[in-house]
């Protein structure tokens, strides 16, 4: 006979949005459970960049899980672009009213909500393995899995279930296909991404369009640096020495102004593909699909994290209003009120990653046009303000 | 022995860019033969579309050309963006200043300058045959031609030579293809239009996204109305009977509000192919090409005609310095500088016409990307004021 335990919403993944969904129910006084195939030890480990949204950081800040990222983070208020050799600034908390990105990485973000999570005796099982999903039709959706690979299966029986276990995860594929429409962009390019202990070059984010392809310069701490250069995705980073991938940064990234890129030693590099991708729709049933798990941009846009955050303050709203006051028009209603801002934000992602990467496939004529782009954005005021205002995150509602 | 005559400025085609160019030249001075192959009765009587940006319109004024225009034409302080049923009113005069756009056809602009161009004693030799260009590399360029099918040879000597002939014009295939690079996108998607003897269903020009494909509705005169509806381009105009055209207009057309279009006799209906082509350099030697000989625009962006007027005013100031100055520095950046502008015109036009379309080549992620970029710009201030800049028109420098 399974252990059976319940729970009044079940998490798959502890991620952002799993993380994020399971403090905000937690503040409205409806208890979690999160199943994490995961050790800790990965979860917090795997290095991830993050750029948080002006409203995102308000977020955490209200929900008292702040007070680290408000320390260690870097507040950017503008950007830098770069093409044919010059620089434009894009002065973002000019052009917005204030508002401006928080540089803090994912994992980061990760090891605050896990712990504070933990404080709060909140339920996080890592490790776990066999996850399956059934009943998502019913009103008693329920997961089975296994504490440990050898141990027994046991279930959790749920009202609703929370699927937040990323592209790969088995929730999205519970879906009937029937139902389900998939769209994605595959890019015929990736990032080659180093990590160097070297001081910031630049104190904001460089977003270098080149002719040998795109490149991106990021500070990570006063110590370490993020770079990164546009590569086939099915290179193998055996082909990079580090004395090639400074050459091309360099190249890529330096200007007519004499500015240069200052080196140091690289402590990790590895090459990233990307795509575009949506699920339609995100909810089935009693399951609820929320951040990679329904939908991934590319990193040109610094959407990922922000996406998975605005999906989880929807759904725990909608949850909430149920539980509270029966009130089942916020859960009708997910999928839909989150594919509106998804969508945008694949736009801009989408938006970015063609204006600024070099792509092969694309004739002369769209590559020129990108050209004409940046030469526009950057001496119109009113599209530097269109790019602002997406990348410090449009209105939440 | 041919007749040889001389002029300082030979114009080939008696279309905007090379009627606006012998206007603005003889202003200065200077004066200009225009060699124009088809009759003035074909010249004048080709009807197509004009929206004239504000530009154009206080430089018509400026010229002394623009009396009937004021008169006749139709001033436009906005349009209307029409998706998923539902209506939405971009006012570009709040936003983008007080400028607007004018509707008067092209045709009529072609007949007030073809008008005034004989008043002022300007010499436009309409019917000529045989046209060729020689010498381009050299300090004295000349072009022949025959008056009549079966006269004599005759010689045009000049100082330079205005290439203002089309896209099909001989004077672009006379730059060497090894310095001539054309960049072009053949869209999968063509309009017909028709002509109808109707009052005006809406006062403004409406552009709709539907899922059978985009749709445009534009006034002629308080009695003509001009509709039109994307089609296949390779489509055979007898396939559509006006019961089938006011059949896809009311479809794509109508929004959930209870508007409705107004029908009448249809009296000219035709299919057109839609292009985007820019041909870089448009200068070589003492030749210099100026509008459709060197770039096409799809209609969507109402861009082709100012376009035209914006190359010749760059290039009549170049002239002028050189004849005045002798400064050759405009001539030497008249390429460079109108492709600044061009490029940017053709990514307006290009983005207009991706975003309203129906591609079928498109995969559904680009065709969902487009309903929302509509989505976007319908509410937000910045982007709302990025379309409506472009379309009321870049600043002229």
């Amino acid at each position: 006979m399974a252990t059976i335990t319940r729970t009044p919403v079940g998490i798959i993944g502890a991620g952002p949005a799993g993380l994020f969904l399971a403090h905000l129910l937690h503040r409205q006084g409806i208890e979690t459970v999160i199943l994490e195939s995961r050790s800790r030890a990965e979860v917090e480990g795997t290095i991830r960049a993050g750029v948080l949204e002006q409203w995102v950081v308000d977020l955490m800040n209200q929900m008292g899980l702040g007070e680290r990222m408000m320390r260690e983070g870097h507040f950017h208020s503008g950007i830098t672009l770069r093409f044919n050799g010059e620089s434009h600034h894009i002065d973002m908390a000019e052009l917005t009213g204030g508002k401006r990105v928080t540089v803090y990485a994912q994992h980061e973000v990760i090891r605050d909500l896990v712990a504070a999570r933990l404080e709060d005796g909140g339920e996080i099982l890592f490790g776990v393995s066999d996850v399956q999903l059934h009943g998502v039709e019913t009103d008693q959706p329920s997961i089975t899995f296994r504490r440990s690979p050898d141990g027994p299966v046991e279930e959790l029986r749920c009202d609703f279930i929370a699927g937040c276990d990323g592209f790969h995860g088995p929730s999205r594929q519970t879906i009937p296909t029937a139902i389900r429409s998939e769209h994605q962009i595959v890019y015929p390019f990736g990032w080659l991404g180093i990590l160097t202990s070297a001081p910031p070059s630049h104190p904001e984010l460089i977003y270098a369009a080149h002719e040998r392809g795109f490149a991106l310069l990021s500070t990570r701490s006063p110590e370490v640096q993020r770079l990164y250069i546009q590569v086939d995705p099915k290179d193998d980073i055996a082909n990079w020495s580090d004395a090639r991938i400074w050459s091309e940064l360099h190249t890529r990234l330096e200007d007519k102004s004499g500015w240069s890129l200052t080196e140091g030693p690289v402590f990790q590099k590895g090459i990233i593909a990307m795509r575009s991708f949506v699920c339609e729709t995100m909810r089935h049933g009693r399951l609820f699909l929320a951040g990679d798990a329904a939908h991934i941009v590319p990193p040109t846009g610094a959407k990922g994290l922000n996406l998975a955050v605005a999906d989880v303050l929807v759904l725990s709203r909608a949850l909430t209003a149920f539980f509270k006051s029966n009130d089942g028009d916020g859960l009708a209603g997910y999928s839909a009120q989150c594919l509106r801002r998804i969508w945008k934000a694949e736009r801009f992602s989408w938006y970015m990653t063609t204006m600024l990467h070099h792509n092969p496939n694309e004739t002369s004529f769209e590559q020129r046009i990108h050209l004409a782009d940046l030469d526009y954005v950057v001496h119109s005021r009113a599209a530097m303000t269109a790019l602002a205002e997406n990348y410090v995150g449009l209105p939440m509602e």
